[in-house]
């Protein structure tokens, strides 16, 4: 077989995100539900297709699937969207694991397909043919979960946020009700990926996990292309008791998020974090400046994305004009 | 936009793939069940993935998905797998429009997800953005359930087979008894296609006819890759009210089998028959040869991409060669 790069996005949904405050993925909470969809289209066909409308934060800024849709335009990497719990139906062509959506982690049992999914999902990522995995995600709230199943593992640390001003104390708050719910204490679920995640977490941590796990255990190169949610999924790898080197590709507004620190959740999980930076400019195009600011950060596997880029030798400007073009075409159309 | 040309392959099964002696895509019966959603993983993948083996018919011939595949990895055409009602879990990602499992045309109401697969497909077809797309189709049993659909609208003509002796009669009775069944006469639901489709027809045509008749309806150029399952689309778009003119490219196999007379249908209907020659050698490997010998013919859009592959100046040579290499490497895995 010829050597070849795949972008798994795993794209669900958490009724975490209905909780007012905790997630900018999405212009309004009930648009929320759709921005996974709409990711997933924006990435296989370059616009929303069943869905109207790219996603956007509250304030306009644009979702990170904008920049991974032109990185593969440039680079032609192959994508596979699994459906990690989809709420509402999407235009893109997308792999079922029997992912469901997840509720809310203050209910005792939020993601019941979570065991199931993560079975299949590793299933998939022995089978799947290509060389090397990048794992991605897109799930409003899905860093509230993400710290859930952290805490659910005992691991330390915190995690990053979609919005400028990361509302972690916010975050705390609703994991310490979900565990309350669980009846766990931190830590309980640790050597227990399924229940954490079961738990505490969501159906896309449950998926991406999974995925990775099964492409590790087949010698398969695997990336974790994210921030915050996927250094939860290799917390979760280390609890299913991977002890290989993990390397995470993220971008540098997601390292740069101080009230996340990153590196040190990294360092403790023995993961190798690389970020590509794409040289916003701060005074350019608003799609790009809102991300200098601090908005949106990553996400959809946008630092994955762009160090795909990187290595085929494509220049970061070219990203630039390109990202800049498509969104506007986007916004036109 | 960019200019895009997309394939869009919709996979389903039939009951009707039962009756013994209709169909050659599958080594065995039961493997029938299994033909569309592997078909779907060569042609996005390149080898079986979820599915344990590259389809083949009972003398061993390959399915004509693997030259699909071939060219698409020489030209880089876009890919989009539609679930026409499939009945083992592929791990080809699918775009959902609600098509089920079609049920033995001998039933009265075999395809009740019909109607609502083709308006859901209709609105697909509408949204997607490529500028050009390939209908095309993987179903066991199809052939019978394209002449079940062209008697119900009250056309005349015969269908092809992917058995070398086209077990044409055998159609004949079956499509008797299923229009009995349903209580129609030939030509009973002509103007109708809804109705043709869900009690002669299978989920795929719906699908397929959907997908082309939303695609017609916002100017994207069309092409039915395949030969009498997609002139059985034809015919339900002709009875749709569509007017314009329609182009089928097929392969030389299907539009060299006397016993179909695809010409003559294609006429009745004002369909533009094309069918680009990959010269086969008649002495040259057995996956080839055993096309020349009047095997399998066509499907799963093979005689589409060919046509890709000639436009993009991709010599026919390459194609066969890389054709046998992947031929052998599937085998080998």
């Amino acid at each position: 077989m010829t050597s070849s790069t795949r972008l798994c996005l795993v794209a669900g949904t958490t009724g975490t995100a209905n909780i007012d405050g905790l997630s900018a993925a999405g212009a309004t909470p009930a648009a929320m539900r759709e921005t996974p969809s709409a990711d997933a289209e924006l990435l296989c066909y370059g616009e929303p297709v069943r869905m109207g409308e790219m996603p956007v934060s509250p304030s306009g800024c644009p979702t990170p699937a904008l920049f991974t849709r032109v990185a593969r335009e440039l680079v032609g990497f192959d994508v596979a969207v699994i459906d990690g719990g989809l709420a509402e139906p999407t235009a893109a062509p997308t792999v079922s694991v029997g992912a469901k959506p997840g509720g809310d982690i203050r209910e005792r049992d939020p993601v019941p397909s979570g065991p199931g999914a993560f079975a299949a999902a590793r299933q998939l990522g022995r089978q799947l043919p290509s060389t090397e995995l990048l794992v991605a995600e897109t799930i409003p709230g899905g860093t509230t979960t993400a710290l859930g199943v952290l805490r659910a593992l005992g691991e330390q640390g915190a995690v990053s946020s979609s919005l400028r001003e990361n509302p972690i104390a916010h975050k705390r708050e609703v994991v310490r009700e979900g565990l309350a719910a669980s009846g766990l204490e931190p830590g309980d679920a640790a050597g227990d990926p399924r229940r954490a995640v079961r738990r505490m977490g969501d159906p896309v941590l449950a998926t991406a996990a999974g995925t990775a796990l099964g492409a590790i255990e087949t010698d398969t190169a695997v990336t974790l292309a994210g921030g915050s949610q996927l250094l939860a999924v290799a917390a979760l790898l280390r609890h299913a008791g991977v002890e290989m080197p993990l390397d995470l590709a993220t971008t540098p507004f997601v390292r740069a998020d101080s009230s996340a620190d990153l590196e040190e959740l990294a360092a403790d999980l023995d993961v190798s974090v690389s970020a590509t930076d794409p040289a916003f400019p701060p005074e350019g195009h608003p799609a790009l400046a809102a991300y200098v600011a601090g908005e949106a950060k990553g996400g959809v596997g946008f630092g994955g994305a762009l160090e795909l880029a990187d290595r085929a030798g494509i220049p970061m400007a070219r990203v630039r004009e390109r990202a800049v073009s498509l969104y506007e075409e986007v916004q036109d159309a």
